[in-house]
């Protein structure tokens, strides 16, 4: 099979013979030059006909191009200042490979059951083609970032035996004759055990929730980048993400212009994100909201209504640092300036985007953290490996996990997670 | 917390001061002088104390530092030829963070089950270390191949509806009021529909196969990357793998010196891996099997037994293509010249490492895939998205699914899969 030109390509090739092979995206015609729009993955293009050059067949076969029927075109690049990729095909013969009847998404409103359930054609969409895009290039900019810092990749299992942060929210399979297994919430204590042998280590994976919760900011399946870090304390956990988080979002505004174009984003969003970020305690926090008449008292975790008021009016990310311990995951380690807290961060995205980022220093002192486990009415037994690492060469070391999804919702501009990934399984969706 | 001088940067560190912190490795003195080797997963050097420098106590508690317990050793970088690193530590304090008594995992010959109940202190062994770095290295060469190439990535859900390979060997758990779903076993499905959107796609995750197979090439859970690409067929699916292969060979020869040292590697055998590789078909290879004596006819899988005899004696990969159709997978695209054969192809490793990857042509034809589907006896109405793929602007394309833990035991020489990932998952193990 001769590989036809990618689009992207065609840019390179002014005055040179072409095939252009893709989906149709619209035909227009003023009756003596046709004008369709061919889209292949790389790009779109226009193809320019003119009605003195084709027989009367395939001129009625060009005028009635079904939407993503596939073609192959013929012709030469021409240079093109309208354009957006700066050229066009004056196209001289045209073959329809497969017809495409009645495309289900058509331009216009489409209810989001619909569009859900249609999701590999939604996925072909312009603005889902930019999600997908910018959705990759986020991830990049956070491998790279993390690979230029000295981190080695140790990706940890998804089929778990020992449980993460809480059980009741997790789905389950038998597992052989071995009883039942746990889908990870979470690679974190898993990946602790990695930062003993390599420092600087993160894991990048698919976790999972069975959360019942209906709200834009949850998927029962999400993908979540975890770094741990062997030596480095609560504050330099911080500087770690902040330091993160402008490189991904300076990344992203960079090589991403088009497709946040498409998605309408303001630019200006983007460029505001870069160091410092503000760090607020808990008890600040807490005392803020009070002032401002919030019903929350100190102890209780924050809630969305709360991280957006935290963040109203700002124009970067905001940490909120050493939430009460009553609050907080058992692994994260006691304040010795105050043991009813934790040495903890959440890091809210500004635009009522809220918590993209949970990290903290882990409790790293055996009896402690057994303590915990006790208090929090934990399987002990399941823990044994995880408090082998506090019982053989301890060690501070912090970490956190990012959310990729709430990541690319905020830098994109999304309103919903559920465009933020291929395909999107939330409580009420498991297919296509 | 002042954070430690990493170790691998001591190197530009010559003549300053220092503090290093790490886990000993070893402890070894003359009486006068001592000599402990510290290790912080950047790397590992020798910090030599003088027995004048010290206090009885301190000298005490040097001599008598225990095996992977956590230590900080304050001292000078001095250049040294024969250190591995060009330098070492000359140490004036020593202060033990952390004691680690009776280590588990001794210099010492222990059994398989007893380090894999271990793991979590197992990784910080130098070969495991050494094989997590070729992991990431291998990850990463992937990764930046296909993107120089133009894929953008596209994850898959784990999650799903609808089956692929194989019923029978899938994992389940109940999905809310929704049923049941199953792990994905492949990508592939989900990142055909991707194709159609960008072009060239892939996926990178974890896959699980629920197989009673206790064999050292198989894992319950295991990385696969699965590139997918719109327009092209069987022979440049080929020309993309040998490429891709190639370049990861490549690249962990060239980054991975040291750690392909630490395993004992021949470096010639990856120098070896450089186009072209050679592609025979599966009705020669049968033929072939057959003059030598092997009990196989047309029409049956080749065993691991089959593959390593075609591929004794040779250095690079072997492709075998065109397989028959009753022994592949319904969606793989009837070849126009023998029907009884599809147009697909493994490619095998050198050095009995067998079959690291998959690939085929897929069925672009609603009918016939239709029919296979039916003649599968697959449920129908589970694959009614997959195929408005073929009712909506059909495309040729092809793709492959390789093997991330296969790859790299053949890259790095290790014997079996479960040194290749973090924590390995089989039939008879699910912790730690």
């Amino acid at each position: 099979m001769t590989a036809p030109t990618p689009i992207s390509e065609l840019a390179s090739r002014t005055g040179s013979p072409v095939v252009v092979k893709g989906w149709v995206r619209r035909i227009r015609s003023s009756g003596r030059i046709a004008f369709l729009v061919v889209r292949d993955g790389t790009g779109e293009v226009q193809c320019v006909f003119s009605r003195a050059d084709l027989d009367d067949a395939t001129w009625q076969t060009l005028t009635a191009a079904e939407h993503e029927s596939t073609v192959a075109v013929t012709g030469e690049v021409c240079a093109d200042k309208r354009s957006p990729i700066g050229v066009e095909v004056s196209a001289n013969s045209l073959r329809v490979l497969s017809g495409s009847p009645e495309f289900p998404i058509q331009p216009k409103e489409h209810g989001i059951d619909f569009l859900l359930e249609h999701r590999h054609l939604w996925l072909r969409s312009p603005r889902q083609v930019a999600l997908m895009r910018i959705r990759d290039e986020t991830m990049r900019a956070i491998r790279d970032f993390l690979h230029e810092d000295g981190f080695t990749c140790v990706d940890t299992p998804i089929l778990t035996g020992a449980i993460g942060e809480s059980a009741g929210t997790l789905f389950e399979t038998e597992y052989f004759d071995l009883g039942t297994a746990y889908l990870a919430q979470t690679g974190q204590l898993y990946v602790e055990t990695a930062a003993a042998a390599l420092g600087k280590v993160y894991c990048f994976g698919p976790t999972f929730r069975a959360e019942k919760s209906k709200t834009r900011r949850h998927l029962t399946e999400f993908w979540m980048v975890e770094p741990e870090v062997a030596w480095m304390d609560s504050d330099g956990n911080m500087d770690l993400q902040e330091r993160m988080v402008c490189y991904v979002a300076a990344r992203v505004l960079d090589r991403c212009q088009a497709d946040l174009g498409t998605m309408g984003r303001d630019l200006d969003r983007l460029a505001a994100i870069v160091p410092p970020f503000n760090r607020m305690s808990y008890t600040d926090a807490v005392a803020r909201l009070q002032e401002a008449g919030h019903e929350i008292e100190w102890g209780s975790d924050l809630g969305a209504g709360h991280e957006a008021a935290l963040t109203e009016g700002r124009s970067k990310p905001l940490f909120v640092h050493d939430y009460p311990k009553r609050a907080k995951a058992f692994y994260m380690k006691e304040n010795p300036d105050n043991p009813a807290t934790v040495k903890c961060n959440d890091l809210l995205a500004p635009e009522g985007y809220g918590e993209i980022i949970g990290g903290s220093q882990r409790e790293d002192d055996y009896d402690r953290l057994l303590a915990r486990i006790r208090e929090e009415g934990l399987p002990e037994e399941s823990y044994g490996w995880y408090l082998d690492l506090r019982k053989y060469g301890t060690f501070p070391h912090s970490g956190f996990g990012l959310g990729l999804e709430r990541t690319v919702a905020w830098l994109s501009g999304a309103q919903h997670l559920r465009e933020t990934i291929a395909y999107p399984r939330m409580m009420t969706r498991i297919t296509p």
